[in-house]
């Protein structure tokens, strides 16, 4: 039977509300997520098999699940077939007891639920939903909990908003995030800004709605948990995904010194696989550790031999490769 | 007959650099264009007859022609069918005599090369390629190049750099526009920047080929003509553009102190149709001038009431419309 | 007997070195300070007599010592003689116990040594030197190293370092920390940029030379501690100094969920008295806390009524002060 | 006889009203200025001989006059003695058919408003007085109004505001120098900041005061005249003055397409004067057209061999020195 769209839409909504309710009880989003890289072939299409292979890999890693498309899966240069066949490939290998959460941002609030209710069809268990930020100038508290509101209204997954102002430009304000807490299918923000004081602040005023912050770097982890972060996806944990579930459990263990002792040395590592080198980094620094990483899509250039050289030092210096023997 | 890929890449790149050195010495885009808004329907579809209705409006006007898919046209909000249809459609309306430029410009260079061709064969006379700004923090200079070059060399149709700081949050480098100015396919740039100074050394470093330079916005165009730019691909076009072509017109005629009279007038209505209000901006005063206007597709929400009494001011206040009578 | 310049400088720098060795070995900077405002009467002039009465107020408070002159004392608006004048008056009521850091920075490197030793021989046990940044796009690395190891080297105090980005717009580089740490007159630095990352970065840099990290701001205070800080300047312990002081010890005492529940009622407080209200801020929340605050010299204006009511919900909001009754 | 102060302020205050009225009606401050330099013995004391010498060497050049500390005389590294002592020494060499203007600016309005009256006293005919930046969070258009009035209303001499955010972080708003334009001792605004199209509104709302705007750099002076302007005091005015002159006749003279490529050669030899190399810059390029130039006082570095190298090749490549023979 076909029910007519509007009709379809309110049910959906009522199912969706309920649903997202339990689910809320139920989703827990706590741990430590790899946003996984997206291998491409020599003729730059996706490479599914090397894809799944990663996937596999991390099996053997206590994260709590994989995020797909964050800003290190290159979802900006995927067409809308190649992100959802992402989804599907994922799907397949990750195991069930972890979470697959799908980057399903676009620029426009019809695009972005669009996307949302096909990663959901795909197998995802939660959407990550990045800040649209083109006309960033507009984008107002009021013009994002808008967005926001629509997506999660319809969506048939928990969505987690995504502030990432280091590709967007912008900050997904504080005020728009109270509000956004309140909506029974928003459960939690990845904050890639690196600004404690505003992560703080963000649990302090959205406790009271169980909302999940997540760090977006593995360079505030440990000052995160400080102040309640719940867990972190981040670009290093592609590489050093083990060193960060540890860095996990001593946070949650209470073991501060050798917490902070680890943080320590993966400072230098993380900011050359994001701000200093970006997905190129983190795709090199794959291949040191057994993973593959590979080119990225055009335009974004394979590292130069000198930056080959920084990254290496980075990963040297703090004691996760050798030094070269000469 | 079919011939393999590579032959027929070689073979039209080949006929692309013989043609685009033809079209190199006749393809003048001295001028005026309005970066057209796309009119939406109540239920946010494209509304195509309004859109037609527009550019049968702005064909009395002397424009050299008109832009579909700068910032001004939501592009960003547009799925890849809509981007094309609005170019053919724009095509049947535009006589002939008038350039069609469209806006290709999409994150990866594959998506961007192939967007160009089809919009190519739909009918743009030029595209305008706008700068990949996802990874801003890796776009440098030689990435840049790499991309604008792939895609002109493909391009059946001459390129035009697209650099808009204010929403893409990156300059396209100095050095960047000196070295594509010397391929055969890539024909001028859409400077939105504002900066004059350095628009004036962009012009300085890249006249012995022939590179023509058009000011991004209604603000500095008398200032663009003094250091020589050719033209302007203005949003306040969409709203005033018979006054910007008779500043046009002053300009080429050596009338500065008319024409800075004229510019003065124009300053305020132009910020409040760009940095102020943005594209909300530009079609509600569109209304006022007998265009279709309308609201954007969501996210972009409409003025406020006091925003849109404010935009009211700044065209009053400089004789563009009359104060409202109690 | 007058030695040549020369000689008496060498001499003086040999002295320096040797006694800033001991006092390296025995300058504990550890805990919380307030950089205190400082008091004007109703014609502008310092009131030192209110400065004094809020001195001994605070000596009454935990903290290991005061701090005159840093940004919030409004030292950019005193008179060379002023700046003195605050030190003794400081010197005369700070119990012997306590450290008095004065911040002596200036933009020149000859006028910051020289204020650097009158402010020593006025009594500080300390200086506190802000990054010049008046030609910031010429303040390499290598211009604040030189610069700061000239102060160093002839100031017979230990010397910490002041990086604050929200007024100089200048971020004193990770790399110039790490190699100023070595010299034997710089004790650690005061980090007001709330970048927990990059002040964990510093500290696993420079930890083997007994470097010692201070917030700059109660912000980012427990996560600062997470990672290493050994204390805090923070504007807002001339307000709620018993609290940061007793957030320091939950630190100290490993009490973690204690020291967040307070971290996150102290972080809006605090937003209020530094970015969002500056110190016309602090010395308005100070007159509600029992300590003399007033106005700021001009061109600091007072805050507006709106603003005041704003600042007060923060304190209420967070129960550091009863609501209103009506 | 000693009048009681309030008294003297007022009768000051009217004498000064009505004479900077008459002084409104005749000082006209049109034309080119050289910010100058301030050259330093080997010991970084004032060679005021070099000074004069550099002033003499001027004097043949067809400025408007001569501007003593802006940013390019390193006001911010010289006490105030100094400070006076540059007025006093420029007035003695400055020829009385020129104006004299000085930099007054002071962080706070009580130090402004003194400096300005004793450089008054020194010889100074207008002061030139930059935005008080240190706490540019809360430098609202009302703080700046209220600084500004009260540093004119004091003022013997007429004041003109000065706009550099390259140095200080703060643009001062459009409202506020509307506003202030209306003050009858405040008669003009240098406006370093490059943004021509703020340029041009500045001139369009403040016309009908008669209030003058100066271009703050060379790299904008033939754009700033098409919008209205009436001159420039630009740094590289220290080394290429004949031309800046000979640019501005072309201007007044409508002489636009020589003024077009007289300016384009400018651009890169200014850039490299101002945000490329800063004051180190100017001093070097100063030596090779025969003024004295030398170093900067500290922290501000010399340039390294290969930044003397591309200074160098700036001036070259744009025909103002010849090529190095091998």
């Amino acid at each position: 039977m076909l029910l007519p769209p509007g009709v379809l839409g309110n049910a959906r909504r009522a199912l969706c509300r309920s649903l997202s309710h339990n689910a809320r009880s139920v989703l827990d989003i706590k741990g430590i997520y790899p946003p996984i890289t997206t291998p491409f072939t020599k003729h730059q299409e996706v490479d599914y098999n090397q894809l799944e292979e990663n996937l596999q890999r991390y099996s053997s890693i206590p994260f709590r699940g994989i995020v797909v498309q964050g800003s290190t899966g290159e979802y900006a240069y995927l067409t809308k077939e190649e992100r959802l066949e992402v989804v599907r490939r994922a799907r397949k290998v990750v195991p069930k007891d972890k979470l697959l959460i799908a980057g399903s941002g676009c620029e426009s609030t019809q695009a972005t639920i669009q996307m949302t209710e096909e990663m959901s069809l795909s197998g995802a268990d939660a959407v990550l939903v990045v800040t649209p930020s083109y006309y960033r100038g507009r984008m107002t508290s009021h013009a994002l909990i808008h967005h926001y509101t629509k997506v999660a209204d319809s969506s048939p997954v928990p969505v987690i908003l995504y502030s990432v102002p280091g590709n967007t430009g912008l900050d997904l304000p504080i005020d728009a995030i109270v509000t956004l807490s309140q909506h029974p299918n928003i459960i939690g923000i990845k904050d890639s800004g690196g600004d404690v004081t505003r992560i703080g602040l963000t649990i302090h005023k959205t406790k009271q709605h169980g909302f999940q912050v997540l760090c977006g770097s593995a360079g505030f982890l440990l000052a995160g948990y400080s102040v309640g972060t719940v867990g972190g996806v981040c670009a290093l944990g592609n590489v050093l995904g083990t060193q960060l579930c540890a860095l996990e459990k001593m946070c949650l263990n209470a073991q501060w010194e050798d917490a902070k002792q680890l943080q320590h040395r993966l400072i230098e590592p993380n900011a050359a696989v994001t701000q200093k080198f970006g997905v190129p980094g983190v795709k090199q620094a794959m291949e040191w550790f057994g993973y593959h990483g590979g080119l990225c899509r055009s335009p974004l250039p394979p590292l130069t031999d000198p930056e080959v050289k920084e990254l290496r030092r980075d990963f040297i210096a703090n004691g996760w490769l050798l030094p070269e023997s000469k």
